[in-house]
């Protein structure tokens, strides 16, 4: 690109927050990466600013049409003090397939994630190193457009924003209690649910608010069409071990293409074990239950990396997946993506990008 | 309630557009209303303030979750010099079921009302009163709680924007060439299509830059779980004449339930015309018009209020609607709705608000 970034100091920097009690997107660091798109300049000027409030006319796109775009991926602090992000490359490349989905003009995958780098090299000392703990990087674009009609944006901004956290569903890994959601609906083949953009989640909030009265701590969706196919869980994708093999719903539109959810994959694969991406019915899913051969259930995503399913209800059945416990396949998933991703076990698989200091690059 | 609604007086006011040169959605008066709501305090310090952009912090859910809703109704100046608006309260309930379908707490219907009348009352002199001329008045609600989490928000900020505007399609009610599309979706049984929500727009867009790309003006969205039933076009609701009945989709969960299509079935009624509101298959539609039976075709919604349509494609197939002009009964019900909004003719179904100043109620 040859496309420079500029880098606006602070007067002051913040207090980090205890990092015994981070919580999860609570906490934001000293600075940010803003970008900003029109249509006769493109994407021009990355700057990494102070962190601080938004200003936007009460016209902008993104209050009135949900216009809009995120992305979720972490950075660690490996224990030999290498700064490490899990395969960046797979986010970027979703944000340009929600960009496509969303009318708004792509993104440099490569010069945004160099900028993300820079960011969170100079942000290396908020990035906590606990088990479990990280530094959250949430991309964003939204459109921008002072405009009262439906149509695309003509600007939009991208602002990227970092946060200090610990484990998402706090510090120990216990089984979720699953309510299967047979009324409301998430997405639908042909809509936007293979997109990570806000209407997915606005549509989740209701389900998941009435999961959360019923006693239970997420939705598994169903497909839009039938209600009878398994989609995904809350904000995550979902695996099933059944008999032996490793099911997970397949990539049909209206799931989201998950980065956890494709490394899962690829490490079942690299271990010998059979996964099969398939439409799965819930029907189903509960005759093999009953008899016994439901072994484990769980949960991929960034936030929480592998989240073990002790409960699943669907109208008036409810079942202890194996013993309520998190499962052994679960367990060994979990510890070995944290452990690739912190830097304590090998990276067969080639993930790990290293962010390295300016400084550091011309030293060496 | 017995809140009270300030008034922030603006240092100076804008030059008014050339009422010439409105177009729609562009221009904006001096003052907006804004209400702020908390957990603690509910929705509170309603005030009207100078028109000017909104500072939020980058975690505000509304850039990342979509959690927001909006409405659109208009302000007209009649004749004789009274201000009126159309069916306000239908509005204010709708924008109310939008919320509770996004978990967004709900407003206080009668007091936004007043809050909404007291802004008009003193952007009076922003009103245009030529043919086809209004003012829109744009409420919306988002949430602003400053938190990267997948839940309702505990902070939101509903303000009132409003903007002189020409007619939605131009100067002249030209029938619009209609596609019909039978890849993306726009909405769902179970999902979030009945509300007025960024996320509905947000998944349109595609759809419609697709259709303009083919040359075609707007959308028709058929069902999400079939693709056979006819839903609504762009962001109307869509009538069809058909030998001497009027049709339109019933209202499913997946429609946006419009106030200017309310208002066409009950002057319909009103008229003994007859109408029905039914699942409309496509096939049945291009069927009917291939007997030279489907007559009229019309959008109904409040930027547009009657928006003829005189051609449809769906696949290989293109129909001209009568003879590509304006039917009369489309005509009839334009002519009839903005003459009942402009106060031209009388006002048999009791629809118009009339804005009276404080002064005027005081002298009075």
């Amino acid at each position: 690109m040859g496309q420079q970034i500029a880098f606006h100091k602070a007067d002051q920097l913040k207090v980090k927050p205890d990092p015994e009690h981070l919580g999860f997107g609570r906490h934001f660091t000293d600075y940010m990466l803003e970008m900003d798109y029109s249509v006769d300049d493109g994407w021009h000027d990355a700057r990494i600013v102070p962190y601080g409030p938004i200003t936007l006319q009460p016209a902008a796109t993104v209050f009135h049409y949900g216009q809009e775009v995120f992305e979720g991926m972490k950075a660690y602090r490996a224990e030999d003090g290498r700064i490490l992000l899990f395969r960046p490359e797979m986010n970027m490349r979703r944000m340009n397939q929600s960009c496509a989905r969303l009318n708004i003009p792509a993104i440099d995958e490569a010069f945004v994630t160099e900028a993300i780098m820079k960011l969170v090299d100079i942000e290396k000392d908020w990035i906590p190193s606990k088990p479990g703990q990280s530094l959250y990087i949430r991309p964003f674009i939204i459109g921008t457009e002072s405009f009262l009609g439906v149509h695309p944006a003509e600007s939009y901004k991208l602002i990227v924003i970092l946060s200090p956290v610990g484990a998402y569903f706090g510090d120990t890994v216990n089984p979720v209690k699953i309510y299967v959601e047979d009324e409301y609906v998430r997405a639908v083949r042909g809509g936007i649910g293979f997109a990570k953009t806000g209407g997915n989640y606005a549509a989740s909030l209701k389900a998941q608010s009435k999961a959360e009265e019923l006693g239970f701590d997420q939705v598994l969706w169903l497909d839009g069409v039938e209600h009878k196919y398994v989609e995904e869980v809350g904000s995550m994708n979902i695996f099933f071990k059944v008999d032996g093999e490793v099911w997970t719903p397949a990539l049909n539109g209206s799931i989201l293409p998950g980065v956890t959810r494709d490394s899962v994959i690829r490490l079942l694969q690299h271990w010998g074990v059979p996964v099969k991406e398939k439409k799965i019915s819930v029907k189903k899913l509960f005759k093999k239950a009953e008899k016994q051969k439901l072994e484990e259930v769980f949960g991929t995503g960034t936030a929480a990396v592998i989240s073990p399913v002790g409960f699943l209800k669907w109208e008036d059945r409810l079942i202890r997946v194996g013993n309520g416990e998190i499962g052994p396949l679960s367990k060994k998933l979990y510890e070995t993506l944290t452990g690739i991703q912190t830097g304590r076990l090998e990276d067969e698989l080639g993930w790990m990008q290293e962010v390295s200091s300016e400084e550091t690059a011309v030293a060496d």
